[in-house]
């Protein structure tokens, strides 16, 4: 068994993004023992500029990320891209990996240069919800992938 | 308004994916006359081999495809990446756009070669229920960058 651990900011705000992370999250169950960290996300306000959201949202994923060990995952628009083969791969020798999700305006620099890797999923911009699913499918295609399980999609 | 077919091949199974394409279709609908064509998969057995399915499917396509004018953008895991910026700046010009989403063996050369741009939406490998709900997003994505309009993510 696998440990995975999401670090990520805010709730899935629409019942079918939620309906869609528990389809997946069921399906790596299989492979994987999990666990959500869902921090509070900072509001935009006059004390709250975009730099000091960043930094207070940095802060919170520290303070979870500093108690993990294992392979280190940053979601990041300025990421590397992979094949879902050549993913598969990367994480084939991890016993445990932690994914970090930003929010809206991404991770701060304190975050992305701890993570052992930076992921992209695409060249576009995906919202922070769809990527929490997206990520999942792709963790569980992984999964399938490893232990040479077909996967019809 | 700008006129948008998707044509596609087998209906969404997942209620979640389903419930995901209806908001889109919803907020599309401020910008754009929207219609579906769910052409029906052919399915794997003795005397469908994956070429004949790929070549019956794009008799399928072509059938409905032949009836179209405008911009046609055909998904294809091999075709080209856009920047969502980049990607609301091609479909700006166009009055009427056809996607074309092929099934789980993706289309054939016959539908290929017809489109005037072959779209990836990731290195990684979607199911093609994710790729259609993505593209939903996208395109939303991109009339709100077309317009003018924020779109928080």
């Amino acid at each position: 068994m696998i440990h995975i651990n999401l670090i990520c900011l805010g709730k899935l705000k629409e019942k079918f993004w939620r309906e869609a992370e528990n389809e997946y999250l069921k399906r790596l169950s299989a492979f994987s023992k999990i666990k959500i960290h869902e921090l509070k996300e900072e509001s935009f306000n006059e004390k709250n500029s975009p730099k000091i959201i960043k930094q207070k949202e940095a802060e919170k994923i520290l303070s979870i990320l500093k108690k993990q060990d294992g392979l280190i995952i940053a979601l990041d628009e300025h990421g590397q891209q992979f094949s879902s083969i050549a993913f598969a791969e990367k994480i084939k020798p991890a016993g445990k990996i932690t994914f970090i999700i930003g929010g809206p305006l991404g991770l701060d620099e304190s975050v992305l240069k701890i993570a052992n890797l930076k992921l992209s999923l695409s060249s576009m911009t995906f919202t922070h919800q769809m990527v929490r699913v997206i990520l999942w499918e792709q963790t569980y295609r992984a999964m399938m992938i490893n232990s040479n399980r077909k996967y019809h999609y």
